[in-house]
C-alpha cells in the first residue's frame, strides 16, 4: 500500500496537501475509495481510505490506527562533513533505511563543497526529500530530520547535552569502535561524526574530542571512502543495541 | 604512494604491464627514481622504486618487502542477484573497502537486468576493475574477485563445500542475524546471498535451504533497499569477528 506524510490529522479522518497530494493524484493516480497508509512522525500509523479529492488535498477516513515497533530504540545522528551531492545523498537515503534518528551537514575544513546562504537551504531541502523518499521505502513511521548545514562552532547546541559523540579516525590506531559499543548507554543519542573526503584534520579531531568529549575510533586497517565509513559506523551501533535483527 | 598491481615479480624487481603500466605513465606521469607501491595479490606488499619506462611495461626495484595485516581474517563472499548496474557497482566497491572476499552475480528470478554470453563477461571485467581500484584506494593487498555470473545450479560449485550460508529474507520474522553469528565458524568461508530489486522468491529461499543449507536471517523491521541489505550483512558479519576495528 502506498505511504503518505499526514499534512493533518483530525478526529478519524487525514488531510494530505502540496507535493503528498500531488504524487497521490498525479503520479500514482489514485482515486476515492483506494487504501494508504498515513504517518504523521509521531511514531503512529494510520490505514484509511481516499473520501475525497480536490485541488489542493485529498481527505482520508482512518479505517485503523497503528504503533508499529518499526524505529530504531537507540537515537544514532550522523554529523556529516560536506562532501560532494551523491556522497551525501547517499548516506542520507542509506542512513534512513538502517534507522537513522537525523544527520546534521558539517562545513569541515577539507570540505569540497561549499554551501551558503539559500544554496544551502536549498540542499537541505533536497536531502529532506530524499529522507523522506527513504522513509516511505524503509516503512518507517518518522522521517529522520536533515538539519541546517552548520559549521563547529554551533554544532554542540544542534544536540542534547548528553550526546555520546564517536569520531572514526584513521589515525587512531589503538581504540576500535568495537572496544567502545559496550560502553554506550543505549538511552542517551549517540553521534557519529564523519569527514569529508580527505577526512577530518587533526585540529577539527582534537577539538571534537575537548569540546565535545568525542571517542576517536578505529574502523579497521582497510581505509573506508567517507560514505562507506558513515553507514558502516551506523550500521555497527544499531546493531549492537538489537536495532538490525 | 600510488599503488600498483604486480603484472610479474621477479628477484628484486617487479613488472608492471598493460593498464597498470598505462595509468603510471599516462595518467600519474610517474617517472624514473619515483617510489610505488606493489601487491600481487598473495598478501605481500612491496614498497618500489621505478628504473625503467618502456613502451609495454614499467621496471621497479623492490627497496622493501612487507606483509601487512589489511585482510579480513574471515572469509566472506556476497553472492548478489543481478540488479541494476549502480546498486551492483556500489556493493562491489563499498564491499571491498569493507573486505569482502569475493562477489559472485546471480541470475535471480526478478533480476531485471539479464546479462548473457559476451556481455556478461564484458560486465565482470568492468566490476573486476571496480574490484581493483577500491582495493588500491583502502590500501588492499588482495583484490575480491568478480565471478562470472552464474545461475542457482552452478552456484554451489563456486565456493568451497564447508561454506556458511545466510540468506537475508524480509519474510523470516524470527531469526534476527545477530542470532546467527554466534554459531559461525569464523574458520570457514562464509556467503550473504542477497537478492535482486524485489527481493528473492519463496521458491529461491527454499533451494537456498534445501540445497545449501542457508540459514534465513531477519535485518529487522526497516526494509532495505538490496545494496543497503548487503552491505550491512558484511558489515556485521565482518564486525562480528573483529575486522572492522
Amino acid at each position: 500500500m502506498n505511504r503518505f506524510k499526514i499534512t493533518e490529522l483530525g478526529k478519524d479522518v487525514f488531510w494530505l496537501r502540496d507535493t503528498e497530494r500531488d504524487h497521490l493524484v498525479k503520479v500514482l493516480r489514485l482515486t476515492p475509495g483506494d487504501l494508504v497508509v498515513g504517518y504523521d512522525n509521531t511514531g503512529m500509523e494510520y490505514t484509511g481510505v481516499i473520501l475525497k479529492i480536490e485541488d489542493k488535498s485529498v481527505t482520508c477516513r482512518v479505517l485503523s490506527t497503528d504503533h508499529p515497533d518499526v524505529e530504531a530504540h537507540t537515537s544514532v545522528y550522523i554529523v556529516a562533513g560536506l562532501s560532494k551531492g551523491e556522497k551525501m545523498e547517499w548516506v542520507i537515503q542509506k542512513g534512513t533505511e538502517l534507522g537513522m534518528e537525523g544527520l546534521i551537514p558539517l562545513r569541515a575544513k577539507r570540505s569540497v563543497m561549499h554551501l551558503e546562504g539559500s544554496k544551502a537551504q536549498e540542499r537541505v531541502i533536497r536531502w529532506q526529500k530524499i529522507a523522506s523518499e527513504a522513509s516511505k521505502q524503509s516503512h518507517r513511521v518518522r522521517e529522520p530530520q536533515i538539519s541546517r548545514v552548520c559549521d563547529w562552532q554551533d554544532l554542540v547546541v544542534q544536540l542534547p547535552e548528553d550526546t555520546q559523540w564517536l569520531i572514526p579516525y584513521e589515525e587512531e590506531k589503538t581504540q576500535g569502535l568495537a572496544s567502545i559499543l559496550d560502553i554506550l548507554d543505549s538511552e542517551r543519542p549517540i553521534a557519529i561524526l564523519i569527514g569529508p573526503e580527505g577526512g577530518f584534520d587533526q585540529t577539527e579531531v582534537s577539538l571534537a574530542q575537548e569540546k565535545l568529549g568525542a571517542q576517536s575510533v578505529s574502523l579497521g586497517p582497510r581505509i573506508l571512502r567517507t560514505e562507506t565509513a558513515a553507514l558502516a559506523t551506523l550500521t555497527m551501533v544499531l546493531a549492537h543495541f538489537g536495532d538490525l535483527g
